[in-house]
Formats: C-alpha cells, structure tokens, sequence
C-alpha cells in the first residue's frame, strides 16, 4: 500500500493561533485514491526542524505532502529548506506562475514587489504545479531509491486552505499516474436520525454480506448525521458504479428515511431541492434557534427561488403581534409548548404566503429551564398544505450545541415528511 | 525554556474524518504559562507507531501531552501502550475515578460494564489526575534523567475535546509547580474594523516602545478581527497587571473605536452588554445575511434581555408586506440600496417596538450579481432612537464568506455607534 506523511509548518499552528484544516482535507483526498496517511506532523519555521522532519518522513513513507512556509516574507523559508534538501544548484523563474502572480495583483490593485517576483522563482530541482489561486507556485520533489531507501515524492502546497485544496485533484493525478495505483471509487451516503450505534446494528446484516472488494466506513457529525462512505477497489469504473448503486439500494430499503442524499449534502440542500420539483416555497418562525434554520436555508445558493424569509419571535410580543399567536395560548401553555409552536408555524405560513413552514420554540440554556422544560427541550412544528405536524426533544448540552441540535432536527423533520410525501406521490 | 510536543492519538485523526482541535487548544494553554510547543504529531493507533513517536518526543522536549486512544474498546491503545513504556508492572484500581465512572453512568441510566471497570484501572507507574467529565482517567508519568537525556513530564489526557480541555488548569499547575517557572501574565485586547497590516502600522510606535518584558502577539480571526494578546513575564501578580493595564489604555487612546472587548468577547456580546446598561431593545431585518446576525445575537446567554426578534425578509413580498418598504422604493432603487436598508431598519424597529435594529441587504452570490452591485455588496444601515445610518461595503468571496463579512460588519458597524454614544454620555 503506498503511504503517506503530511507536515504542516508555520509557527501560527504551533502557537495554537489558527487549527490546522489542511491535513484532514489532504487525508481524505489521498484516502480516496487509496493512499494510507501514516503520520501528520506540524513544525515550526525553523530550517534544521523542518529538514529533521522531513527527512523522517521520506525515510518512512512513499509520499510526503508539506503546506505552509510559502508566503513572500523573510519568516516563510520552506522553498530554501527545500531547495538546500533536494541539492538544487538555482532558483530559476518560472514564467506561467510569474504571469499568474501579475494578473491576480493587477485584479487586486496592487503593484508588483521585489517579494511578489521572487515568488515566481524555485529550485531548478522541482518540477512546478501551477498555482491558479495565488502567489506562491505549488512544487514537486522525487528522490531516488538512493537516498531514503525507496523512491518518494515530495509536494509542497501553500498553507492558505483554499489554495492547498485547489492543487489537490493535480497532486492526485500525479500520484496516481506514479504509481499505478489500484482503482477505487466511493459513493458516501447521508443519513440523519439514527444514532451511530443504532444504525451500525440495523445495518449489521447487509454489513456483513458485503463484497470482500467493498469496504464501509462510518462518518458522524453533530450536523450533519452519520454519513456512510462505501468504497470499492479493483473494479472498473463501470463496474464499480454498478455495484456501489446496487449496494445503495439494498441500504436505501432497511433505512430509506435516514438517507437524504449522497455525497456533499446538507439536509438544508435536501430540501431545497425537493421545493424546487414541487415548485413551492418555505418560511421560518423561529424562537430559540434564533435564526439559525433560516440561517442554513439561506447557506444553500440559489435559496431565493424557494425560502421567503422568517420571524425570530424572540420576544412574546413579536409571537403575539407579528406571528399572531393569541395571548391566551402563551397565557395557557406557555410559549415552550406545541400549542405554541402550532400557531407560530401557521401564523408564519400565512404571514408570508408560502405553502410550508418550520416553527421552533424552546430552551436552549444556561438558564430559563423549568421543571416541564428543563434546559435543553424544544418544541418542533411543521407544516404544509395540508399537515400541521409537532415533535418535541430534549436534549442535554451547552447553549451552542443545543441550538445547533434544535435546529438540525427541525430541518431533519421537515426533510423527512417532504420526502416521503414525494415517495407516496411516485 | 521549557519545551513540549503534542500527540494525537487515532486513526479518526489520520484518515481525516475529524480535525485535531485538542492540539491547538492544549498548544494555547501552553504558551500561557510560557511553555514553548516545538511539535504536534498525529499517530495511528499501532503500539509501535505510539511507542516510536513518544520516544522520540521525550527525547526532544521537556513535556508530552498525549490525546486519545483512552476509550474503553480494544482499539484503544494508548493505556497499555504507556503502561509498557514506563515499566509499569501492574495495573491498579483508582478508587476515586471508579466512582466518577460509576456516577456518570447512573446518571445516564446506563449500567456499569467490565469495560467500564477497566477504565479505572491504570498502570502503578503513573499518578491519577481525575477526570471529572468523563470515564478515562487522565494520567502523569515522569521519566528521570537516565532514559531521556533530561527530565521528562508525560500527560496523557482523553481525546474528547471537553474532558481534554477541562484537564488543563490540572496539567498547567503541575507543569508550573514541576518547573517553577517565571510568572506570565496575559491580556487580550479585540479589535474590529482595522486589517493587520494597516494595525501593525498604526500601533507601529507604541509596539516599539514595549518594555522588554512585555510580549505582543497578533491573532488575526475572519470573525473576532484581530486580538492583541499582551504578555508580561517575571513580575508578581499586582505589577503584571498594573503594567497591562497601563499599556492597554495607551493602546485605546489610539484606536479605542476598533477595540471591543478583552479576553474571549466578541462583537454580539459587546452590544448585549451595551444594550443591557441602557436597559435597551434591539431587532433585526436580514435579507442577504439570511438570519445570521440574529443567530450571533441569541447565540450570547440571556440575550432575551435585549433582543425581541427579527424579520428575515428574503423576498421582496416579504420587505413589502411584514418591514414596510414602500413597493416603489424598490422598483426605484431594487432592494439592495440604500433607502430599501433604510425602510427595513426603520420597519422593523417599528414593528417590533424595539430602540434599535440592524438591517442588511446585498448579494453573497454566486449569482445574483449586476454592474451596479456585483456578487459582494452589502448595504448595511442601523437605526436608533435619534439615527439611521448606512454604509456600502463590497467584498469578493466565496457565499460562505460574504455572508459571514456582512454579518460581522452590520455587527460591528451597531457596536461602534453604541460605544461612541456611551463614550459621550460619559
């Protein structure tokens, strides 16, 4: 199996200042080709460290991946550690990244620097992989056998995250075209609502009966569920699709209602796409998720064609005089209450025209628990044409993370019943 | 000076599937009591992998703070690992830390496993730091000066980054009392408003002039702007913060209106806390922005104080119907103008009967854009008992980022106006 290193350097990572992003990007692109990550590694700005690490790692490992260190001032020196490293006799220009670096300044008004030129200059000892998105040219190193015991190639990426993951698909295509590597392919299904462990026991039997070329991974996130990568190796391309979407289905048929959609998705993209077949429109009232559900409605581009807007119905009186909750309601149950949360989803429907809405009215912390809705409760309504439906949950976390749970599981209600209306309607 | 390393432990780490957020974290900790990180290194979990890592290390720096691989499931290595590595000779029951365990669960209604006993067993050669939030122990092993060329600390604390994070205050006043090491005393200054370059510029002489046992340090966020952590060493406690005191009020006499806050503020606090002193109202009318600024202003603790709620006026009809924006004021100027951000601060003040509001209408893209307002523009105004001011601001990023710059800068933007209004009353 070919392995692989990856070593940030920059002193802003050591010092805690910003999280490194990069590694676990480049980890799950190198994964996807099959290339397993042995080692991530961050050091500082320091030459003799960074030739140490670097050195360990080429020994260990067929690949090492090294971000940072690229920028133009005097403090970024991995192009000279680099250069020095792999025996280079000069720098020499490189006249495509020169041109690049010139127009990205001309777009942005600024005057090419002395700095701004030597950018464009690398070791003689590289070959360079265009750097589309910025100043500093990404840069390819190989090593003879002779030198660390095996061949090994060694990329640097500028640690700016945007750019680091525009070079990525290049890296990989090298890789892959090195190595000859064994052909695999993935297709990572979404689901949301059933717990980890919950899942991984329902789905135990078709686990189980899996092809040996076929291997499943569990991703879980806070928002965005448990997602399933399943990855298959040694197949052609049109084989690999035929049996990934084969496998899908025999999934799609034990947990149908947990999958809301392959890939990148997002439950609030789900149900974008679902209003956009129906060609319908949605809008929010919202209390203790304070504007995050329409928040994430709005993230999806091209969100304007379906999400008319929303009420943050913080205060009472904005429920009473805007939603048009009745004072007695409030008075009655209390505005933690699905009585509550029924009138805030019609009034808002109505208000604003739309034909679905989401309503929320909850507990979200440190303090304004009560004995019936302690910290952590919330109320969830939903509505549409022709359905008036509510949830409550509790859940038992900080300010923050009840919000974000309050309000995936809002969305996730709604994309739940939008779906299998879509189903029953085929 | 005192040296360290970080190490992850986990193959959930190196495939990519969560980024390492303990490494920057415990790294911050460290640099607060003076303690220099040299390397953070992620590692699979393989006993020799750990094994060689570690050594190499503790070889390397005074200190090792080892995250992860502490669950009760037989992947989970780290335990034994460690246990071999200092020569323990058996494992022995924490008395203290079985009784967290056997709390915790109960208090989650789920009964004690053998696993779960194991977990309170730890190797005799190490001492306990309990672990109060969750089941793994956290551990501290010392090696003396005849097998690491130095005397040597190793922690090795949970990967959970709330267990890990609440272990620290416990590993900082071992380290500081192991090392009695010189006195450091910290205070972050918050400042919006100001890019890093032209900052530095401005503060270029007062920098300059620091005494020399006090330390500046930028820490640029796209969200937070850019905080100023002040550092002061070898002084007592009442000298120390005398001395940041004095330097910070030299700092605010010459940018006082970008600093808002110290320490871990932000700019929704800044205003709740402004708004709470006046005993005054705010609400919100977001169009491009799509619910962001109300969910910064409810994601602080009792912000119901303050904040009545918000109209998120995505469609026109919306602007029209529930803020009040006059039909020809948008087919005169469209709804990314001025007078249309103008009527929406004005209407929504109005219609939730609050003392201020924030109104914001442009386009994040990526479509949408005209010559007049390309993909960008914000036009954000605020509205107050005696003022409706606006301001156009234009930016090129991806959706993600333009909502999030027109967020903190309609933040921003309140919170200035507030501070010079409280600064005047003074």
């Amino acid at each position: 199996m070919v392995t692989a290193s990856i070593c940030t350097i920059g002193d802003e990572i050591l010092i805690g200042q910003i999280v490194d992003t990069n590694s676990s990007k480049i980890s799950i692109a190198l994964n996807s080709i099959g290339v397993k990550v042995n080692e991530m590694t961050s050091t500082s700005d320091n030459e003799n460290e960074i030739v140490r690490t670097l050195e360990r790692c080429l020994e260990k490992t067929d690949i090492v991946i090294v971000t940072g260190g690229l920028g133009p001032t005097k403090d970024d020196i991995t192009k000279k550690t680099l250069g020095k490293l792999s025996g280079a006799k000069e720098f020499v220009k490189n006249q495509e990244q020169y041109e690049i670096i010139e127009r990205l300044l001309t777009a942005r008004g600024v005057e090419m620097s002395d700095l701004n030129i030597a950018q464009s200059y690398v070791p003689d000892s590289c070959k360079v992989i265009l750097n589309e998105c910025g100043t500093a040219p990404c840069m390819l190193f190989e090593f003879g056998a002779e030198k660390y015991g095996h061949n090994a190639l060694l990329f640097s990426l500028p640690g700016v995250p945007f750019e680091a993951e525009a070079a990525l698909p290049k890296v990989l295509k090298i890789i892959q075209e090195h190595y000859k590597m064994e052909n695999i392919f993935h297709k990572t299904i979404c689901t949301f609502g059933i717990p980890e462990s919950t899942l991984a026991k329902t789905i135990e039997e078709w686990e189980d009966n899996l092809p040996d070329n076929l291997h499943l991974a569990y991703l879980p996130n806070p928002t965005l569920g448990v997602r399933l990568r399943l990855s298959i190796y040694g197949v052609d391309k049109e084989q690999g699709e035929r049996e990934l979407e084969e496998e899908s289905r025999k999934l799609e048929a034990i947990i149908g209602d947990a999958i809301y959609g392959v890939g990148e998705d997002s439950l609030q993209a789900a149900i974008g796409r679902m209003l956009k077949s129906k060609g319908a429109t949605i809008s929010t009232a919202e209390s203790c998720t304070g504007g995050s559900i329409a928040s994430l409605l709005t993230s999806v581009p091209g969100a304007s064609q379906y999400f008319y807007g929303g009420i943050i119905s913080y205060d009472n009186s904005v429920k009473i005089n805007t939603l048009g909750v009745k004072r007695e309601t409030i008075e009655m149950f209390g505005a933690v209450s699905e009585e509550c949360v029924k009138e805030m989803a019609s009034g808002v429907k109505k208000l604003m025209g739309t034909d679905y809405s989401i309503a929320t009215s909850g507990v979200a912390g440190p303090d304004g628990g009560t004995p019936v809705n302690p910290v952590g409760t919330v109320w969830i309504a939903i509505s549409g044409p022709d359905f008036l439906l509510t949830k409550r949950l509790q859940f038992h976390a900080s300010r923050k993370l009840n919000i974000e749970r309050f309000t995936s599981n809002a969305l996730n209600f709604m994309r739940v019943k939008l779906q299998n209306d879509l189903n029953c309607n085929r």
